[in-house]
């Protein structure tokens, strides 16, 4: 096969720089041109020493001819920018865009919440998400050129609680998510709560009170789950910052729709375990252990348990992903596989690195 | 004013520990005795390094006798050793019991969740919840000799939530909350999941689907908040464990009462601002801060923070405390000072050490 | 007593949100005026919110007039601010610096690594270095109002070693320190390398080869204890960050003299142990026993260890302190204390917060 | 190529899950048993939930028949068990030791520090260090079917300083190293001062004087990169505990032999850049850049930086590696490759995951 070649713009960041971890482990692709703004000129081993292999690219200005000539091209770029690169790229290049432009099929669920114009939706990247009725939205992204990448909360949050919906077990009217990110979550913005000496030792809370732009791409979610006849899912969505680099934890907690109050824990158990059967990348825990982002660091992998509390009539799913990875570039990583008609999982991890 | 003499029973734990760092700060107060199981003949400085002023005093065995001859005896015993030791000790000497042993007044809810024999409730030692109907829990403390101190958990979650609930505003049928503990409050168990290298980058789930020991608590204190005529409260909780050594963030969620749906954030803001404008110890953060541990880091603050989620009609309160400080030796040390008739906030540090 | 009223300049930092932790726990003094520069305006709490009693203090202006009517004026400037400000405050406020402006008594150690003209020196504020012949510095703080705060690294590596240097054991030939610090060394400044997702499992060196500040004021201090006839000492200093929010531990080695080549072990713990035998915050752990920054976090104290490595005639002294407390904030009103003439030891924590 | 077969004993421990985590991104290797002691009858997943795509594999019980038959057997296990089990298997089985049992040379060193009988020595597992006269260790690697991987601070300090020494740069008489360490070095003890709360915010020496068992193996190292005619390597070497899970910084210091001190830092930089230049696992950084631990973990890449301290005529020389993958597990592959033939590259990740 013939090799593919990869441009990442936002090469910079922490999500440029994963893909680019990523790609130096993808047998099927060879990295092409860096890019970025304010940080072009710079060497890359001066902004991801991580990346030792590629200590000597130099990042060049993000731009379209530069971009062009390859086959995938990455945007991972703050959210408002995507739209007019892709719109200047030629046809032929694949677009993976890790940023939120083209996530939301609502217009008004993106205006709420963001304040650059509405750029219209892509095919949604979150192969392993069951879709209501049947399927999954993998089918959603066969043959397609031009793909949204999930946030890092919505994948978390979806992949917990998707199989309920979909399984018709779970009341889309009360789901409460409590979810703990590490703080590369935030991007490298300096910001001083963001520095080391603030960040350790510290749990706090942030846009409490529905203030989270992943939202509305969670309740896009679930309700695509939910399946078209079904009542629109409502979430109270409270993010927290963890201190630790990497990692989201998400605790999901759903009623039970009373047409499945009959249902006890082996129930709300086999449909999870169904929905996940085939994903190779989610992973049901056996019973009893629950998720830790430690063991997915670095992997593509979701970990993920469930169990019903009988005595309030809920049922409570984990999920455990590293935000960076499955959360951010592993998937664009997975979504590229999928555009350019490689085997899914090819040259994404599947192990994390733990302890 | 005579100085107190005050023994710690269980001198070698966290708690034990952390009773001792806020005695040697306490200006009516002298220690004596210390005790512990194992480690009885080993000097304080081998097992806790940081009481500099105590590191040559040296381990007892707990006894009754080496107990008897004080005015105060703190226990931070492992749960179900309380009981027989407080009935040894002479009427005279004041108890404050930092184990579960004597928090609940429900029998089942004891018998549901421990593995011993009821052994009844003292008076419970969290002085600024609201008690439904008015006043707080303070006045059930005047003139007690024994008192069992709060767990963890309770306090955070309870003084996050119980103005709602004094106020009338609050649903008790579906609570939610996730709560993130430091791993401190897993205690000096030699267990792998509690090795640093495990720990570090690690956030995880315990307890869930309704398991954790606090869950009873949690709810009397907020059927306590409600008062009598009140339904009672049902929690959902999920405990977490977070990388970092102290600390616990608690967010938690409840649905306005259908009586109070015309409340807005002001208002719920004005139930909470009422309830702790003469509390020492609690802090309500002004409008658009929130708690964070390290900000209560080894300080027997609550930070607390409170606002409506309009969308889902759900109040969302986040109480941030120091696991070991307010979470058991400082509350310890507060109840003690009521006690003994000293002022509330004697020797009790109100600043956290950050960053 | 009457209560003195102190001010600090640069409270918005770190070393001047550590020194007003410890004045309110200061019996004797009253917290007046808090000024900063570019957060003027601001309330504390929003910028120190574990300063829990004071969050509705608001900044001022740092300027003359605001800081003149106190008994004691702490400076916690960026280094070159405070000698402009100190000359033109009246004669009868006492003056703490905890800028680097007024440690040292070399003119030429100032210019090789500072960029501002040399202000000249204050007396040394390290109460417990030995002073070669005899005595402490201590003896050169009494009755002085001006007081230049040492260094954090100084602070570390100077009581580590100069028991060594006082009782004429050691060459100062080749001294060899490697030190790690908390990320709060830094301070607040906005930097990518600082922030948490970098610093956390992060060990790195800076300023290798001899180009950290404090080496000129490590050297003048060994220099100080080895006394006026000794030769000079050489040290060959390496900093780390190493990823926690607090603490500095300086592992320190340094050649037997010839004339001491037949101390053994025991030996070279004596002169420690005398030298630090009635130092209140200085303390040689029992042997064996060896220092951790966790042991000191918030405390003024100083752990210290040291034994003799005879396979390669080194001696090798570690010491841990907290680098705000001891380091910096401590230690400055450690110095205030003397300067008003209260016991040193007023208001200053020697327990640890740990675990 | 057929696929070869590789078995683990100790495949419970952190260095045997590192192992199975590489082995699963080697393209040429099917993991084989894994065997363990007390943990036999385990799911893999219950230990090392990370490792996702053997979680339903179960351990086996450490036996000669067990591991018999397979191409290359990993040993995993603690000090003083592999020489018997190595005895056994057929001489066919290419075994790599990850212990300490076959790595010294010399015996003395050997019963000064380990408490087991000595068991001789195998061919040394660190390819790329530079042997003086000429040449590299890699040779004597070659057609070797049984390796003894170094230890984690040996392959830092010895690749810090090597270059050094073979050049005829270095004295090898007053080496001074002090070195970092992630929790996991000390293994899954279960032990009250690894615990995630004791360690965070901990920086502690241990082993102190002398006394840790990877000196001899420095010295041996460092004095087979002087070549046969030089004098001994002596080391003061102070290992330190760091509050992050893995990680190695080795700082490591050394005087200038007389006959060298003309040499200035773009000489000494050019010999640690001739040593490394056709490594592809040993990457000198630019200029001015230092290594940081963040930077190589989960890599099997050294990343090294060298200064001249003139004013104390003294080399720093600085190295981090990953304990885990370079510093024991990846470098046990690495020596796989060499025994089996393969390139020695293979496999193993050269890009770090960060932040």
């Amino acid at each position: 096969m013939q090799v593919m070649r990869a441009a990442v713009a936002g090469a910079s960041g922490y999500a440029g720089g994963e893909i680019l971890r990523l790609l130096l482990g993808h047998p099927e692709v060879e990295i092409g041109a860096l890019t970025a703004g304010s940080s072009a000129g710079t060497p890359l081993g001066a902004l991801h020493p991580h990346l030792t292999p590629l200590a000597d690219r130099v990042i060049e200005e993000t731009a379209v001819e530069v971009l062009a000539g390859h086959d995938v091209v990455f945007l991972a770029l703050p959210h408002g920018h995507s739209a007019a690169l892709a719109a200047q790229l030629p046809e032929s290049v694949a677009v993976i865009d890790c940023g939120a432009d083209f996530r939301l099929r609502d217009e008004q669920g993106w205006t709420t919440f963001y304040d650059t114009p509405y750029a219209g939706s892509w095919a949604y990247g979150l192969p392993e998400l069951p879709v209501g009725g049947g399927g999954r939205q993998r089918e959603a992204l066969a043959g397609t050129s031009h793909i949204a990448v999930p946030g890092c909360y919505p994948t978390a949050v979806s992949l917990a609680l998707a199989p309920g919906y979909a399984a018709g077990l779970l009341s889309g009217e009360d789901v409460v998510v409590v979810a703990a990110s590490g703080t590369s979550g935030a991007g490298k913005s300096l910001k001083a709560h963001l520095l080391g000496a603030e960040v350790m030792g510290a749990m706090s809370p942030y846009g409490v009170g529905g203030g989270h732009r992943h939202t509305p791409e969670i309740e896009q979610n679930l309700s695509t789950a939910s399946g078209p006849g079904a009542a629109g899912v409502r979430v109270s969505f409270t993010p927290t910052l963890a201190p630790m680099p990497r990692g989201i934890l998400a605790t999901c907690t759903a009623r039970l729709l009373d047409a499945a109050s009959g249902t006890d824990a082996a129930g709300i158990r086999d449909a999870w375990a169904m929905a996940y059967a085939d994903e190779p990348f989610v992973h049901l825990l056996p019973e009893g252990q629950w998720p830790s982002t430690a063991s997915v660091l670095g992997s593509n992998c979701v970990h993920v348990q469930v169990t019903l509390d009988e005595r309030v009539g809920r049922v409570v799913a984990v999920a455990a992903i590293d935000n960076l990875t499955k959360g951010t570039a592993g998937a664009a990583v997975q979504c590229m596989n999928l555009a350019l008609g490689l085997p899914e999982t090819t040259g994404l991890p599947m192990a994390g690195v733990a302890p």
